[in-house]
């Protein structure tokens, strides 16, 4: 099988980097363009890029001269899908411009999400989503755009998954204690979070009550959100990589811990049907300790290899006697890998599995 | 006036130096008996005691010899008011002989707060629960006991008090982040919380959710819990001092963010109206950042002086529209302040001026 | 007496809030000018400077309205002292054209420290080169500069001074442990030092070197270094504030640890024998624990209350058997307290101690 | 071949953890027996230990059952080499029983370090010291004992050998900022050390200056020091893993930075020139940047796959200006991988490549 040439849009930054990291010896696609802005453009991907991952900058990718984020650079590198890493001022235009110029664009910026014919699709969990491409056909995208969720929607809805399915899902209440890496290696000041927290991050609430409607909701030629009341408490912690989230469920039907943890254990998606590279096996590990998932511990799970990271991480499932048909858990999911690089790798993936690049 | 002598068993500890460098110059109370554990007995506190605030010890404490935690010891100490922050295996049996041999204890171990008699008390939220001393006496009991509250149930209450008068209180969830100090000063090693965080601390849900219905329910000859579903999810973070917590409520009554800011803002309980020394004014402060309060910044709040770290910090009051008549804030408490020592003192203090000691 | 009216220059950042903070009833100055950059001009304080510290905004700061760092300005708030706390990039100019309107000018930054008729001054070290101020007024200068010394040179030559008056110093090596404020709240992201350490800061081991040979050298109508060899080596910890040192050195006579450790705890300086209000008594505290100095326990030493910070704290004085007349020991000192606001003000109170303003 | 079988002795702690985690398909060495203290002997590994690492346990490891440190139950499982993990007050025992019972043991313990006929071996600098063995079969040993040096020694004896045989050493000073794992799980409570750093660990100050001139003197039928003058001050900092040191040097001929640069970049030792399984290529790693090493960022340096964390690395290599013939850099090197088991794993399979086991 030839490999499918692909490029990275916003390279150089922390998620840029996971990119790079994670598409090593990739047995489907090769990286042959790395875009950044115009103050990196033209120079060796290893002068550009301040490599923060304790694995080492791969010496081809060291080695490759950054391009700029313009679609003929990205033709005459003969990239045919566009991961987008690109910071959100800049995300809607360049992601467009991509589009027309007909890529397959996987972005994991929050610029198209809400748009009405993009689809923010974690594979195990709404692949079946991918149909909005045939709108967006229809509707004259020369390319396709699909988008994954922000890092905290991500383990959060493959959690949700199952439960919705088995028993239904009436209302979700979560408080996140979000890793630094969320913000970009400059995001978070160390004067702001050594020996403290900080309850806030922009616009994160709501972009995680809408998008666990969107992903958990129907496609039928346009997408449905799921009835389902979510609410959101969002808070930023002293830790490096892994978001942590609290949950507080009430279930359609009554649901023991026990049954709860069954679902998500034997919950599979397409990614694990088909085997695709990065899919982690299984999607969701439950954990029994009592003072499991931690992010340290936890973040890197799942398997094989190339899923390092992929796996969500549930534990501490417990009746919430609080709430009628009530159940809480904890979660933990890596936010730069199956929050960001490691998801649309996976859609990639997808969609070569599926012939839809 | 003549000063009051007090007490502190087990003041070796971080509670126990709470409690002697806040005795510092207090107007009311003089501390003259020190104890601790069998090998520290003789020695000078400021040889038994691995200091570890950054005020430095007060060389009149430095000074002192430590006794057993013995009432004998205490009665040639001249004391009349017994501090308890005695580790939980050994604090039922000491604190009850203490009462037996005639003393008023006040404790912030969970020894006796679920004991029928015995009130936990937040002096602004339920002083009215002293009422239960009486119950107390006429149950043989020589002198009287009573608790504070877990630190996580303490500002937790605090905030919750003004709504449950104004609007009524149907359900509660609490997720926590909680501060290292609270499990002691070996409590947490730092390998196991440095770009980490911990979903787990033992029966403390439990606690939160059994002393919240106590201290908010009403007694009258007995303890009535309140009739609110309280529910609690506790985690650990890398945060030296101050429990953070995202509450998310439903009122019995519609309130606007607005509405519940106000009524928390305006509250004021007897430490207030009775100028007690170490009473903080106002004892809810109510912030209007975005991103407060935040446990480095915040956890010291509270005046005057004497009353540093012993306000309950609330902010990000909005509603929670995944809940009918829901609304969800974050709230920040010293947990060894008003949490523990703190707490106790005000509760000392408010005996002492309704002449109950 | 009649308060000194002063200014801060840089009054939102970090050191700035150190300022106001330290200001706060201060018995000979009163703070009635506030400047910062353009985009604050014109703004309340409070609105202007996200606040840092754990004490709270002073009141009378909060309501002030913030100028620009323009002579004017000052002059119209009545000012006769300015503290510098100006970024690099436009101390030199602004802090020249506040000397040349007549100001005495009080800066911890570095612009002008190297100047050859400007004196690096730690108050308890070389006072006496105060003197230099008159070769400034022959020069022509209308107004004054006094500068302090790097945050790090600070402490370590508080800490030879009396080891040099003693026994002579040869050679001075310092592998230091710098807190994360003496970048500014932005300097270090969290991303770089969480689970981290930087082995590098720029210009800092440049500056160490220099300052020390010029503070502690003699000033008789010019500076002259004094002659010893001092080399550093400057490391960034993920400590918020205090910076703490290991020195090695080798004496020009034979001193004992005990001799260094009294030759420390009796040093004193014109401030202690003058009374000034923030002089801290003993400037130099030594412990005996084999584990102290410790950032979190000791940067706030010093007393009375107003010198809190202001302590140099030495410990681990050792025999350093791999160099002939061989010492070690560890130092801690408050980076933004003694190594910039608190030491400046102690430069301004012996300034008007002397009446030099 | 056949592989060879080994056992570990401490399996449980954080650093028998790194032996099951490295030893995971080992080509040449199969783990057959995993003891612990009386409490953990019969349960299964899974259930004894803790696991912290992120990579997670191996599934062979955590079906085996642990056994005592008993040579008869390490004979029952086919044992020929031992490693040994044991906490210091059973260390000395335990491998001498071993010793005595015929097997090879290669400890990371300073049990035995300073036996006169005992080496302390870093393969890559001084493997000819394994000729001492032949003195301990001599004296009638039936077993043989060969053990790593400190944690702290190890990089530090690693980056001062090429300079040793090139330029000649004359004094070397360092001081160190070391990691918490180097303490154990439990050794640092996160109370002490986080916003903090701790100035003293015990012993270890001696440790380093005795084992670095046992390590870099010569072994002619006894050991005889290296005629370095060594000192060292040592601090712990809040950084999980990886040990960074600065040093400062006098090397009896003048060398350049470049000089010692190249010098350490071109060193080799037996276990390259063998091509062990675990050798680094190469041992040490020279970063040219201005602020490298960095703990997090390389103390998992190293290739080949199974040689990440033994690579020491080494940055800032400039002139001490205050010392004759005067270096000074920063080294970094995995405390419990190159510090501890990664090193033990290295002498084994030199053992074994030597035919000495």
């Amino acid at each position: 099988m030839d490999k499918v040439r692909v490029g990275v849009l916003g390279s150089t930054g922390s998620v840029g980097q996971r990119y790079v990291n994670m598409l090593r010896d990739h047995p489907w696609f090769e990286l042959t363009a790395l875009s950044a802005s115009a103050s990196s453009v033209g120079k060796r991907y290893r002068d550009a890029s301040k490599w923060v991952l304790d694995t080492g900058m791969p010496e081809w990718a060291a080695d490759m001269t950054v391009i700029a984020a313009d679609p003929k650079e990205f033709k005459k590198a003969g990239v045919e899908l566009v991961f987008s890493a690109l910071p959100s001022e800049v995300a809607k235009a360049v992601e467009s411009e991509m589009v027309d110029a007909g890529f397959a664009v996987v972005a994991d910026t929050s610029a198209h999400r809400m748009d009405p014919d993009v689809p923010i699709v974690i594979p195990e969990v709404n692949s079946q989503h991918l149909d909005a491409i045939e709108g967006q056909r229809k509707r004259g995208k020369r390319g396709l755009i699909v988008t994954g969720p922000n890092c905290t929607t991500s383990g959060l809805a493959m959690s949700l998954k199952p439960v919705q399915i088995s028993y239904g899902l009436k209302t979700v209440l979560v408080s996140t204690m979000q890793a630094l890496s969320g913000a970009g290696f400059f995001g978070v000041p160390s004067m702001a979070i050594v020996d403290n927290l900080v309850p806030y991050i922009k616009n994160e609430e709501e972009k995680v009550q809408q998008e666990v409607l969107k992903i958990l909701g129907d496609y039928e030629g346009g997408f449905k959100q799921a009835r389902i009341r979510v609410g959101a408490s969002c808070q930023r912690v002293c830790v490096l990589d892994g978001h942590t989230e609290a949950v507080f469920m009430v279930t359609e039907k009554a649901a023991s811990p026990e049954e709860v943890a069954r679902c998500m254990e034997k919950f599979e998606g397409e990614p694990q049907r088909l085997r695709l590279p990065s899919a982690p096996m299984p999607p969701i590990i439950v954990r029994k300790e009592p003072d499991r998932p931690q992010p340290r511990l936890d973040r890197m799970a799942g398997s094989p290899e190339r899923a390092r990271g992929m796996a969500t991480v549930v534990g501490r499932i417990r009746r919430e006697e609080a709430l009628e048909n009530g159940i809480k858990y904890v979660l933990l999911s890596h936010n730069t890998i199956r929050g960001a690089a490691g998801n649309a790798i996976l859609i990639a993936e997808l969609l070569k599995a599926k012939d839809m690049i």
